[in-house]
């Protein structure tokens, strides 16, 4: 019994000490004093040193070895940790903060470069995170797949030989489905007008509040690029305002608030346990998009959205909210990841995902990188990308060494999918607590079907169990066919 | 040289999570969600148990035995590391764990006697923490006098004796000047009006701007309590809002600005460094009091203020700028230490510098406590306690274990009276800039006479360095008994 109870108590306080890293985190995009960056980084680097230590230390091991545990909960919280302690293990000091220092300046070099649209400057930076990010690599992966034992860290149990097969089901579908709305004369109007940033902000909170939000255990803050962040007691969300476009800060705060609920939603009991997280990166990506996409700009809340904007905003130029609808849910040609509808954003992450892979295994060398990412984007997108700062240099992701990241936004959409299907079989009447500005119904459906359970589940079981059946990205192909087709009158 | 440079690193990185502790304090008093208050103590825990593991690391001892500085300032912070690793290792880890348990609790239990006006719901536990602070002291103290080994902690270098011969000094003369002071006949007006919230924040952060803050590298907030947190690139000031009464506002803001300054105007060289802070509370104190009451209640800055203020606010209802200087400076009888004027401040940290020295020595006993107070308070300011929060349970100190930070209080007081002197002499335009709302002159020679030091140089020797002779209450008095006579006319 002593094994157990030493090993999930000095777990217990390692995860206090990481929910303050990311306590600082948050603290520096949102309200920290903008001379306080070289100040900031010695707190980060200091408190991060004696996590790694933690992370690593022998008695974990020694623990691992003969604690028994009691509980479903205690024997999957010991798998959960001898993961991360093998998985730290594996990789050498040296290399460690050779990686923290190295993703730390190339994040401002990448910034740089995208400023002055010139990858020749990134270009060599890259080339040191990617020979990096392969050394950790090969270090955990013991002779397997190198861009496996990367992905395994955000995707627990998938591989990118699976994802591979998940993207070939959906691209042709994705390709001719966006054809065939881009093929349509009439297309909606784009919102005009002017829509003040305090205005805004009022419109998310009630937004934020309408999707169930706990305001006792959260906050809304502005940041330049909206997160969440934070568990158990203490999940805060940020937003942007984007004073033309008000969706901007809607969404964001929809999408925010699924992320920070998921993890508001666990079950208590694993607070300060590796189980009191979500599972995978997939998994939260698929609550935040299920209340954004599927909850958040359906026909029902747009309605009861069009209401409210139509009080708070001077004139929305919109006629109904049929048209608020299309409107929201406009598809157009464009180069930007983040700024793409349901329709596109998925094509966006299969070109990523290929050719990371292609970086990772060698097939591919940064010198060839930008006519790789131009040539892909013409063949997926129909256009050809305009300048670097829209294509290649696009996304902070690899110059902070995220390679087997991109793929769990796609995969959380197709959760989200699943998800979708299932929730709006046991819950029939989720539209019309919808279209009245309240999407507890799906909250709670989805509170009890995955967030509660935190980490105790894999994440496609989690999934599989939700939904009763097989992880498949039929639904989420069929529930985009089905509504883009009403929208635009295919 | 390893040794010194391995107990400096290992003291950088004691400083960086300390610092890192400090934020989590402020980020619970000012912007934390109220739902995460056990989430917050959880992690608070983890990083003080951190913290205390590496205060008392053997290492450290090791290290101290061989290392040679090679500097004043290195020479100066192993001796600031050797004292507080010797502190730290003369507590034993299990009376510091009692401690920081039984005043996470008492304050509670104070905070609710105090609502109630139920002292003896606050005594039992007044009884236990008092009884853990003088083991705490017995240990420190080695056979010396318990109380000196409590001071020492907030005050390094002064002794209970010393403080009461200068207090013995003070008394009579701030008496008979009070009593002088309330027999005058035409008393000053009170402010009267509205005063929203907005408004006093948006003079709070002028007057702020007027005394140098570096917004840069701090921001304000609001707090129950105000305070000052941070240092180096990050010391960020709160303040409260009383909405009839405007100056509790703008001079804790002035207050603060002056704690922030203090640790801003640090030397950069000493950032995470035993060095990189104030250096006692008694001089941190002195540059909180000459920003807010030398300063910032002086005729010149008042007459700035008045001006200020007249804008604002609609209607003051105060003549002329004397007549606001008068008002500003109003002595009323009260019985609230933190909402009194200069010449009573003091009074009341002596009646409890007085007390706490008795509970420490065993002269008194808790349950005589009450009847003591009021003996006293009737004594000294010449009316009857009217109830308990008004007298003993008014401060939180007691409870949280504080005893021997009171006299800092006044020490500091005292510090700003000598500061202020040789201010004055060497800045002879420095009202002149006051008078134009800008305190730079001011600020910039207690940046170079003080500030700039950290903790370099012992506390009494840092002042009377800056001041070029000794400390002493005589110019703290005559400033007191000079600015009253003309106010009152006496």
């Amino acid at each position: 019994m002593t094994a157990i109870n030493d090993l999930l108590a000095f777990q217990r306080q390692t995860e206090a000490l990481s929910s303050i890293a990311e306590r600082l985190g948050w603290d520096q995009e949102t309200v920290m004093p903008r001379g306080a960056a070289e100040q900031r980084a010695e707190e980060m680097g200091a408190i991060e040193a004696v996590l790694h230590e933690r992370r690593t230390d022998e008695r974990i091991g020694e623990w691992l070895e003969v604690a028994e545990p009691q509980t479903e909960a205690e024997t999957r919280a010991m798998d959960l940790i001898a993961r991360d302690f093998n998985r730290a293990s594996k990789i050498p000091a040296r290399l460690a903060q050779e990686l923290a220092r190295l993703t730390s300046l190339s994040q401002g070099i990448w910034a740089e470069a995208r400023a002055k649209d010139a990858p020749e400057e990134f270009l060599p930076t890259l080339d040191q995170v990617l020979m990096l990010k392969r050394e950790e690599a090969a270090a955990v992966a013991e002779g397997g797949d190198l861009y496996d034992a990367l992905l395994d860290d955000y995707e627990p149990g998938i591989t990118g030989t699976e994802i591979a097969a998940l993207f070939d089901q959906m691209r042709p579908r994705l390709v001719a489905l966006r054809e065939d709305i881009l093929g349509v004369e009439n297309q909606p109007a784009p919102l005009t007008g002017h829509f003040p940033q305090e205005t805004q902000l009022r419109l998310a909170r009630t937004c934020a509040t309408a999707f169930g939000y706990d305001w006792t255990r959260g906050r809304l803050d502005l940041a330049v690029h909206p997160f969440s962040s934070g568990r158990w007691q203490d999940s805060r969300i940020t937003t942007r305002v984007v004073e033309p476009d008000p969706f901007n800060c809607i969404y964001s705060t929809i999408h925010e608030v699924g992320h920070s609920s998921y993890e508001l939603g666990i079950d208590p009991d694993y607070a300060f346990t590796p189980l009191g997280r979500g599972v995978s990166m997939g998994v939260h990506e698929s609550q935040s998009r299920i209340y954004e996409n599927q909850m958040g700009r359906g026909r029902a809340f747009t309605g009861w959205l069009f209401k409210r904007m139509s009080d708070a905003f001077d004139d929305l130029n919109i006629a109904d909210p049929d048209a608020f609808y299309a409107t929201v849910n406009r598809v157009t040609p464009g180069y930007i990841r983040t700024e793409a509808d349901e329709v596109q954003y998925n094509l966006h992450i299969m070109l990523r995902f290929d050719i990371e892979r292609d970086l990772i295994s060698g097939r591919l060398n940064t010198e060839d990188l930008v006519e790789a990412w131009n040539a892909r984007f013409l063949k997926d997108f129909g256009v050809a990308v305009d300048r670097p700062a829209n294509g290649v240099l696009q996304d902070v992701h690899w110059a902070v060494g995220l390679f087997g990241y991109f793929p769990t936004y796609a995969l959380g959409n197709v959760f989200a999918g699943c998800l979708n299907r299932a929730l709006r079989e046991a819950v029939p009447e989720l539209d019309t607590s919808l279209a009245a500005g309240d999407a507890a119904p799906g909250v709670e459906w989805l509170r009890e079907n995955v967030q509660r359970h935190g980490g105790l589940l894999p994440p496609k079981q989690l999934i599989e169990q939700a939904i009763g059946e097989s992880v498949s990205p039929e639904p989420l192909l069929a529930y985009l066919e089905d509504k883009f087709s009403r929208i635009y009158g295919l």
